[in-house]
């Protein structure tokens, strides 16, 4: 602890105060991380993290997400990782860190200090994060997310092949001229179900033009705009792959606009299976469903099995919900 | 625990095995439910439990809901809670029970014996409880829930206001003649968002005459239903007030197949702000907000803040979020 107070330039008081999570010690936000970075980088364990390691039978298991309100996929997660955890009697210590990696690795500290016995890191959209250092050694799950050195075993949705066979399924109606409508700008989900397009044209014996794939920025109004851009070409597409459900409600407000029909002018197919949106457009939407409650089973029950962690990535399938957004093309 | 066995009809062993939450024990359901009850009916505190009820300066804070995954509300009620807990450096064990009730006393008598501080008991959609017997004399508060008797602190949106000023906003715009679409049916908040309907009229010495109330029953489609009712009538409404944003989607779409313009033919006002529908509307819904994030926080707040519970119900408001569906009308 002396190390850690010199290398962080405060007292063996702060760093006491910190490490045990001390609500009125009043240390700033910059000093706490400070001490946590020492932390990290001298490999220390206060006592109570020692235990936590040692013993590993507690029933509390930590569950440290980015977020938890923007979308009902959050609840998706939880409600699958809360299932596992209590067929094993095991009780959830939830943190949300608001994506401030500071908050984390504090909040991180606290939930070893409360002796969980293991840690599922969770994030709300499918993206490469660092596992902090003081979680070396500890298991560790993580879900939507992955790190780059393949360490940490990881649980994803598997974007591209439900790329794939979303553009499959298009085809499989008798499409050929398919528009495909990215909004995702930086998430990783884009390239990858954008491989998974090009992979089922190609399976096909069609061209994936990229002229035929739009790029735009944001939700509903980028659909929008993405369709109505590919709506007025001069030989238009037949049926439109939206890469996620809020791009096919943009999408079929303009399809509403030119007079088109869902399904029998232009089929659409979304990704996410956002049933707030997906099974209340009219016609209902056809899209993927994200396997966010199984991968918050697997996270957990990869932990609690007693088996050891597979390392490396998983891939869960994205399925086919099947609604009435997509019929064949009339000419 | 003699006693318990006895009362339960069943072996002390399987007492222990089901007060300790041994997952491998195999005892069936109704047998867990029947032990639990009997240690409720007996006012049975395991060693546990009583060292969390003489302790109650855990860092874990308990947070059952009945529900997480269907709406995002359950995600701004956990957000909230999450954030206020974060700032006294408590963190949540989160269980949900998925409205079983023999669950509930099940995960409760697990956060007992994990010694969390206190307990923050969670309903997703406005209603009444029963609080589990197991919890007497420990701190409790319910967020979007009442028990009958009011002995345990409930924090809960003020419906009755919420109904009210979305009614005035309607008259504030010069509408005389006001439909409104209840597609609640049993829920708790409907009578009390009606009344506040009427409130408003009155005080504006408008007849609240119930035959411009129409009950219908789901969501969207009820909506859409309530609002062809309501827009045949020879002396056709000006303005809808939608009991929730789902009724409102349905009656956008009631407008547009009858050709009407909103706000222009048509005002339209929804409630819960359920923004995933409502800001994405066109134009978008104006509609009151629920405070399901306020809440999280006042419940956290209130178990944490070191003062005496308040007892009986505390009311949040539910503001008004102005958008664009709401108009002068046209007559």
């Amino acid at each position: 602890m002396q190390d850690v107070a010199r290398a962080a330039r405060v007292s063996q008081t702060a760093v006491s105060f910190v490490l045990n999570a001390r609500a009125d010690a009043n240390i700033p936000q910059e000093t706490r991380a400070r001490i946590w970075a020492a932390v990290a980088r001298l490999g220390y364990r206060p006592n109570a993290m020692a235990r936590a390691l040692r013993q590993g039978n507690s029933s509390l298991l930590g569950f440290v997400t980015d977020e938890i309100a923007t979308t009902p996929f959050a609840g998706m997660i939880v409600r699958g990782a809360q299932d596992v955890a209590w067929q094993h009697r095991h009780i959830l210590a939830l943190v949300n860190t608001d994506h401030q990696s500071d908050l984390e690795q504090e909040a991180i500290g606290t939930l070893l200090q409360h002796q969980v016995g293991a840690i599922v890191l969770v994030a709300m959209a499918h993206k490469e994060v660092v596992v902090p250092p003081l979680l070396d050694g500890f298991p560790v799950v993580l879900v939507n997310a992955y790190s780059r050195d393949e360490r940490v075993s990881a649980v994803l949705p598997d974007e591209v092949r439900g790329g794939h066979d979303a553009v499959a399924h298009l085809i499989a109606f008798g499409h050929r001229r398919i528009g495909v409508i990215d909004n995702l700008a930086t998430s990783v989900a884009a390239p990858l179900r954008l491989q998974g397009h090009r992979q089922a044209m190609q399976e096909a014996g069609l061209e994936a033009d990229p002229a035929w794939v739009v790029h735009v920025d944001g939700w509903q109004e980028a659909g929008f705009d993405g369709a109505m851009q590919l709506l007025h070409r001069p030989q238009r597409p037949t049926a439109l792959f939206c890469l996620n459900d809020r791009a096919a409600m943009g999408a079929y407000a303009a399809a509403q606009s030119l007079g088109l029909r869902v399904p029998e002018d232009l089929s659409i197919i979304g990704f996410d299976n956002q049933e707030m949106i997906s099974a209340h457009l009219r016609p209902m939407l056809t899209t993927m469903q994200l396997p966010h409650y199984e991968m918050g089973r697997w996270g957990v029950q990869a932990l609690l099995s007693g088996k050891p962690l597979p390392g490396g990535r998983t891939l869960l399938p994205c399925p086919l919900v099947a609604r009435h957004s997509v019929a064949r093309p009339a000419d």
